[in-house]
């Protein structure tokens, strides 16, 4: 139950206080004063973490049969300055010079511009809305004062257009703005230096000798990647195929804020799907593409707009919006499982990339980005990797990462090869003549033509080898590079990837957020209305009264809950009825069994479902086998207690 | 099925391959020529290690209500500083400074003063088994060349007298054996510097000024005891309870050897238990007291023996071996889990710490060892930490870390209480007053005991408090100490902590040992025998060929496997059906269904034991229900088929 439809406006102070108070999560380290940006989760997000875990398992893993692995956190310098991370996986941050503060810039800019429109708007009299006030009181502490100064026509469309594709922005471009629109410090009106890159990753050394330098890392994709081979092998050579993995990364940002939306640890689930580039067709689009989803492409932003448009995704790929069937697939596939665990469809929209803010490996990429208070937040990532991984480690390494496959009919190639003089080489150029050796075996054709051309008009060729003294000279009698024609058996191609990426963290919280509702009656009484799939607890186990007499009863049906591996706990303290199922349904806990004084006459209990407070009654035995189909078989409360008798009589929930 | 009973001696070469091949892990960054310590998964490591979390869950946390929680890796400097891993958390090691080289001290004496010993049994002519010949060759890179040198009989004790308690030795002292013993680099005999102490955390920087001092958590119980006070209020003040973690941790070892067994980066499994320290029995305990186990005490070690005790964990308790029943019931649980999950009955023993390696939090602990082909390998550590860890962390922060219980009846306490007369103490010590004020309400009752005496007797006290200059002088008008009766309702106290520690990678290595044999008729043909429950995959689905009549039938059993939640994996390949059983051996696969054209009457199939190779008959509904008895629900495969005919004819695995 989502609780835009029936309830007071989503009060976020009040889920935090729940959320807090039973320990779903807390700032880590809170009794040394907290370390900004490191959560620690408690029983129920803890709980409520591992059955998303497993739903993704189920949903991703055991349905396209994929290769889960669990690769190192710990990665050495050399893999990911291959991988671009150490160059270019960095924020841009201003600094306060004066008071030493740090600012990232881009949240800067946007937080200033967005205060500046809203003092604007309030100079006009326009009201702004009760969710914004909300959001504006949190700010406060950055932005000091919003002044409510009216902004000419123009620069109010300035501020609108720069916020819509405030993703995109470089470093030198946010310093432009930085400067154009006079932005300072906010709390103290103080100048701010130039922004500057910041790399994200945490460092440090592996061994003793304090030699071999070391990051956290940024992503599970990498190790994903130089497995590759072990995988393909594994998979008996079939493609396409994908591998996956569940586990932390880290990411040092500048200025954590928003709670669990960005932090510096955080639970990655990542795909790496691995096709034939001349085929991005998928055998199951088939069973997706009538699925309706809402887009935000690259153009429209780039106009200022952020109009969604609403199209099934086989109209998405048809058309070319979104690029080919298995990223289309996937795109679906993500929109299913987000639904399954309990994100509202009405908030979920799939945002495209603009060519200026993708990232360096990634030719295409949609981001399934929910709505919270804190605005649309990217909690999924899917971006077609194309070949860059697998060719930029293949370069570095010269391990070849790529799928032989027979070809249906041998094909005649003509290809510029190289022949070596090996015997005369060796004495030549001595201890470099393994370095030249390999420089020459790593051209590509189009290098091969022209050395080629040069050889035949010159009678040598005079090259720059690194790690070799000098230029190295090379005639006809040590190479040959010849134009051949071979006929081959075997087609030889680096996969491209197509990398669904999940932040298990920020769907947890927007989750919370789209399930978190009062009862009209007292707005006291807050829900949570998890999915009972997904539900840290499934059922609370209610003895009417604390009697001895009862507790026979509670034990019987506590082992057939047991038995059935239905997480439960059971509630027997004196509080009435009423409020134990008001703590529960804070904790999301989707089911309440009652045992009353007729239970023991003829074994039934009272079943309660938490967000109708409906009830029904039946045998304990009848009953668990509701919550089960319920639970676990997808379904409905209406189907699962067809069988079963409602129940009025007393009204428990008093 | 353990390999000691039915052939061959065990093979590591073999079990190496065979781990490798099938990439139940592999060297992480192999692609880039490998870090040591470091490993991934691939699918049936990553599997295997999945289903023993997913045991261990079941076993410790659903069956006694644990309280999960989820805490970070990234650490700061204070919060370990206090837990004393900042100054304490280090092994010893020696640099040879010509070579640079490091070597691990304790490690370098064990396996040279080992390998002297066995040159000495060969110079004497004692044939040295098998099983250690293995072992030596993995070591000969390190121990250049085992000489063949009778010792005297003196030294060959003394040898043996330090092997038995090689754990227990300070950093001076291993320095002192290595000059005694003339102990150098044992592949170039240079000489080597005298121990230092190197800390084995992984250091990083959190957040972008770089100020804040971090690091990888090196357990993952730091972050339970952080949280203890948010644990106690959501399990309702209700005592005895544990927590629980699973989780990466790190240690930067000296020089990882050994595979799996000492790594930098590793999964664990901790519970920390906190219990009254004046009660620790356990309400359990009964249901334990009979399990016979294996112990080895420190006593004995102390000695220079390794002779095991056999005795029940009831005695061990009882005759005070074994400091309490929770202790107890642990150590006997701890034993269960591991028998479940496929380790060797007969390769178990708990070894109780010496006083003198204890970790500096403990005050009593046993470890569950192993046995493997590189001796016995401590594998669970069962610790009582006393009430140090909360006791640190409150004294650090000043934040109470108790239980508060109404007492049965209230109780009168004479304490000695302390008056301060803030009045006067702000005006005469100012700046200091603070400082001096805190200083007195720390004082325990016994130094209370002795200042109210000196104050009695001097009319004043001369104290030196740090961070005041010089001496502080307070008289009679300052402060009064005075014995005071009261009565108190409220017993306060610091819960003590009994932490099982499970390294999960140690334990699934030791289990590949256990359960890795040849089928005696030929040698290649290895089995992996892994309990059904953790086995990676539980089915191989195999048609008799490839033909596509038995497709739709191949469909259908997949898809009640499917809805069943059981693992399987179909294999229609053209090998035969003896060569596809034998591939899945080697993974660990307990069953195979084969698929035959009888299927397509009366849809009966063939039910293969991987172990026996016995094999029965009956439908597939049948099969698949006996499959799920013997996998989830402890039959024994006898059990589970008694309904189905056994079958004989056509010899499958031939």
């Amino acid at each position: 139950m989502s609780s835009s439809a029936v309830t007071a406006p989503f009060n976020r102070d009040a889920l935090e206080q729940v959320l807090k108070r039973r320990f779903f999560f807390a700032p880590a380290f809170e009794l040394y004063g907290g370390v900004s940006g490191l959560f620690d989760y408690g029983p129920p997000g803890c709980a409520f973490q591992a059955n998303i875990v497993d739903t993704w398992r189920k949903h991703f893993i055991l349905e396209e049969d994929m290769l889960e692995v669990d690769c190192t956190m710990l990665t050495p310098h050399e893999v990911l300055k291959t991988s671009g991370h150490v160059d270019k996986f960095a924020d841009w941050m201003c600094k306060d010079l004066k008071t030493g503060e740090i600012f990232r810039a881009d949240h800067l800019v946007e937080e200033v511009l967005e205060s500046r429109l809203k003092g604007d708007k309030a100079a006009r009299g326009i009201k702004v809305e009760e969710e914004e006030d909300e959001d504006k009181k949190k700010r406060k502490k950055k932005v000091k004062e919003i002044k409510n100064v009216k902004l000419d026509d123009e620069v109010v469309k300035e501020y609108e257009n720069i916020l819509a594709q405030i993703d995109g922005f470089s470093g030198p471009q946010l310093g432009e703005l930085i400067v154009k629109y006079d932005i300072t410090n906010p709390s103290t009106g103080g100048k701010l230096e130039p922004p500057i890159e910041f790399n994200l990753m945490f460092e440090t050394a592996i061994g003793p000798s304090g030699n071999l330098k070391g990051y956290l890392r940024p992503e599970t994709a990498q190790g994903q990647f130089l497995n590759f081979n072990k995988l393909l092998e594994f998979n008996n050579e079939k493609m396409p195929f994908a591998s996956a993995s569940i586990g932390k990364s880290f990411r040092n940002e500048i200025a954590p804020r928003a709670g669990l939306l960005r932090v510096r640890e955080f639970l990655m689930a990542e795909i790496e799907h691995f096709v034939d580039p001349e085929d991005k067709s998928h055998p199951k689009f088939n069973q997706v593409k009538d699925i309706k989803l809402r887009f935000l492409p690259s153009g429209v932003q780039e106009s200022g707009s952020t109009e969604l448009i609403e199209k099934t995704i086989g109209e998405a790929v048809s058309t070319g919006l979104v690029d080919n069937e298995t990223l289309g697939y996937f795109i679906a596939r993500i929109y299913l499982f987000l639904l399954k665990i309990g994100v509202d469809t009405n908030r979920i929209r799939f945002r495209q990339h603009m060519s200026n803010e993708m990232a360096h490996y990634a030719s295409d990429c949609w981001d399934a980005e929910l709505q919270t208070s804190y605005g649309w937040i990217e909690c999924v990532g899917c971006a077609d990797r194309s070949a860059y991984d697998l060719s930029v480690h293949a370069a570095k390494t010269g391990e070849k990462l790529v799928v032989r496959q027979p070809l249906p009919e041998p094909i005649t190639v003509e290809k510029f090869e190289i022949e070596i003089s090996k015997k005369k080489f060796g004495p030549k150029f001595r201890k470099d003549a393994g370095s030249i050796e390999k420089w020459l075996l790593e051209r590509n054709q189009t290098d091969l033509e022209s050395l080629g051309n040069e050889l035949t008009a010159n009678g040598k060729i005079v090259i720059k080898v690194p790690g070799v003294e000098g230029e190295t000279e090379l005639d006809t009698e040590l190479i040959k590079i010849e134009k051949v024609k071979r006929t081959e058996h075997i087609r030889e191609f680096t996969p491209n990837v197509i990398e669904p990426s999940f932040g298990i963290g920020r769907i947890i919280y927007s989750i919370f957020e789209h399930q978190f509702w009062s009862r009209p009656e007292d707005v006291d009484r807050s829900v949570l209305s998890l999915p009972p799939l997904v539900a840290p607890t499934k059922v609370l186990l209610v003895p009417l009264s604390n009697s001895a007499e009862l507790k026979p009863i509670v034990e019987k049906v506590s082992n057939v809950l047991r038995k059935n591996q239905i997480p439960f706990k059971v509630d027997d303290s004196s509080a009435s009825i009423g409020k134990r199922y008001a703590r529960n349904d804070e904790l999301g806990t989707p089911f309440g069994i009652t045992i009353d004084f007729e239970s023991l006459k003829d074994e039934s209990v009272t079943l309660r479902e938490r967000d109708s407070t409906k009830q029904v009654r039946g045998s304990y035995e009848d009953i668990i086998d509701a919550i089960k189909q319920v639970t676990y078989f997808g379904s409905s409360w209406a189907e699962g207690t067809a069988k079963l008798t409602p129940f009025e009589s007393q009204s428990t929930d008093a």
